[in-house]
């Protein structure tokens, strides 16, 4: 079961993006920049911030999650995001006694497929077991658990690397799972740094076209649909 | 004059640390992670990290600073920490009306030196406004402002990289106002997560040896030092 | 006088991100992974990693320059991107015995100004001299030196962070300066690989929309004019 | 069978290092920066490099490495290296026909687990085909696949960061698999650029002490052991 807490985060996060932001372009005093901004005042800089491309503001903020009932199939597509930091649980070093797994809906949809996948889990658990009876050391014992098997870890993303994970993962083009997760990330953050997080997901829905060209689910234009008739109506 | 405000910070930070260093290499799970973990615990796993050297939990938990009343010469080799963030009033987009300065201590010490400079800044000063006058854009004016120019900047640096700051620029080596800003920064750290920062600054503070080979201070043996040391002793 | 010289870079770049594209997507072997890849198959590759925006192959290439005649205005935004090396001739340690500097454009074409610059500029060095013999370390006496110096860096960049470097700054929208030291910086990598950098620049060229908001020098069409149009000819 | 290929590599490297050392301290210009630098100059400001840890000027030589043979639990822990580029050969979109795995040879080593192990494999190879044929999509049929499932992957890293992997990849401490990994990388990039990686390695090669506290091999004194020695010493 997929579980995502959101364990920590930067203050007030919102009005310390919006402060970075107004500092930037204007004569302020370090004592004020967090007082003297109005709630009005945080919208329209987050409104200049998302309009001008000029995002590095967002970046002073972050958000630690914690995390379990994620496949490895999953981490090993997550921790390629190079601007977070990862603590995960160490296939290396903790012994799985009974290991959890996660199993892909197309499979459990189908019960001969589920019940051929329940049975190979059974044996691969039962195989590593006696490997590590036999004295095969925990980090090569691992080499024979699948992809399915469970982990838990800490992700730590700021706002903007958030935002730039949110749209391509929660995109309908993801991976279901990585999808998931990202949808119950997006949902958690929204509820604390609403402004910041008001446009994020996929380009169809913070752009309106869509950036996957061939590949498209086809909910929303291309941008070579709207140039051509940006220019067709032009003539 | 200098001015260093801890805007924002991640809560608790030395227990989520803790925690994230926990997950690594126990199966605990994500609802008890924060909770079940003494004091007593947290410090043994802060030390884990720094003896192991496997300092990526240190990551998690990030400081947010407003600064202002540094020079210009100090911002150009700040921003050259890349594992950071920075919001700066810029020079561009702001005009100055009456610039304030940094003045060296060194410049400060000599009268006759001082009061040259600040001749000279007075003069600055005036072909700054007349180039404005003169229709002079902002961002091209500025060409004649000194590097002794104060500037206002907001930093985001995670934990691991504040290690990292304070380790080369609180070292009696390190040019002076970017040291006194670092001094500055760690004893406001300190106080908010005193066991992540308890071993923090220069080699010879933490480690026992100078790194900096020739230019050493002369405080702390060096490696080589501590080598030679070793190997007579062991013959 | 700007100088800019490609040094070093990772030979036959168009073929490698090719390769690594390819090898994502289908089961080729390392053996073969960059013999057996026509022109042809390169290009139509780099036109998927373009079209899909699935960029992280770009990044396996990386262009080291050579640039003088900058001025330290421009070396402070130049180092303000993280994904990026540099190495930057010290005002700390190397002392400058007759300083040069670059003067903006906007000065040069009014006489008048130009004049009074360039008697500031000589009070400006006699006074960094005299501070050097009365015994002022060099790291301090630079505070009265201009943003107008000159400076030599050494950047190196892999393809992927120069594309975005590209995009920001050829933008008419971009200072002067730095929009200088990146056409010529383009132009340079455009001969060597030719294919990656064939869709390179401000997103008005590259996207066909502007994405500068209010800023916008009004050459091409907002994406809210694109979505405008092809919302009414939907209807 | 591992397999690793120096694909490509910034031509020249220990030159173009010690150069973009000797312009951050020397008024040298950028037309002779690459001529004029004897190989005895090189080797003196390669050291200077290690010596003082000022190792930013390492960063502007890059490699790029063709691998295959690696499990995916060796990529999983590979691409954690965040200042790296990777194209990796996805298990998402590649069908995998007779999928190649590695063994440790702590299993090779036990005729009976290999045994097990062998047959275990197989049968997880056909429920991975009978999944694919009951129109399960590849990137859900390999949530059966192990960890030992052979992947081929496109590593590039600067020299700084390779420095890095190195010093903690290739301890006798590190996992069996990316240690062989390490240090086939190290030979190959030691014949190219033998001044950088000259002194490379876990910290007993190239500091002479060991940073792994009580997971120490017990080859080299630990700084704490150095420390007592001085102290004494000392006295």
């Amino acid at each position: 079961m997929l579980k995502v807490k959101l364990l920590k985060y930067t203050p007030d996060p919102d009005r310390l993006v919006a402060a970075a932001a107004r500092l930037c372009y204007s004569p302020v005093g370090i004592d004020q920049i967090l007082e003297q901004i109005s709630l009005e005042k945080v919208q329209q800089l987050l409104n200049l911030i998302k309009e001008s491309g000029h995002e590095s503001p967002i970046e002073h903020v972050s958000f630690s999650f914690g995390v379990e009932g994620i496949s490895r199939a999953l981490s090993h597509q997550l921790v390629r995001h190079r601007i977070a930091s990862f603590s995960q649980q160490s296939q290396r070093y903790v012994k799985l006694e009974n290991f959890d797994v996660v199993i892909p809906p197309s499979i459990q949809n189908k019960p001969e497929v589920a019940n051929k996948f329940a049975e190979a889990l059974d044996k691969i658990g039962n195989i590593y077991q006696e490997m590590l009876k036999a004295g095969i050391p925990p980090e090569d014992a691992r080499f024979i658990l699948p992809n399915a098997c469970e982990t838990k870890i800490i992700i730590t993303m700021n706002a903007r690397s958030l935002l730039h994970f949110f749209e391509i993962r929660t995109c309908a083009r993801a991976q279901w799972e990585i999808r998931r997760l990202a949808l119950e990330m997006r949902k958690q953050v929204k509820e604390i740094a609403p402004l910041i997080f008001a446009l994020s997901g996929p380009t169809c829905e913070t752009l309106g076209y869509c950036r996957e060209g061939k590949m498209s689910c086809g909910r929303a234009p291309s941008l070579a649909d709207l140039m051509r008739n940006y220019q067709k109506s032009s003539n």
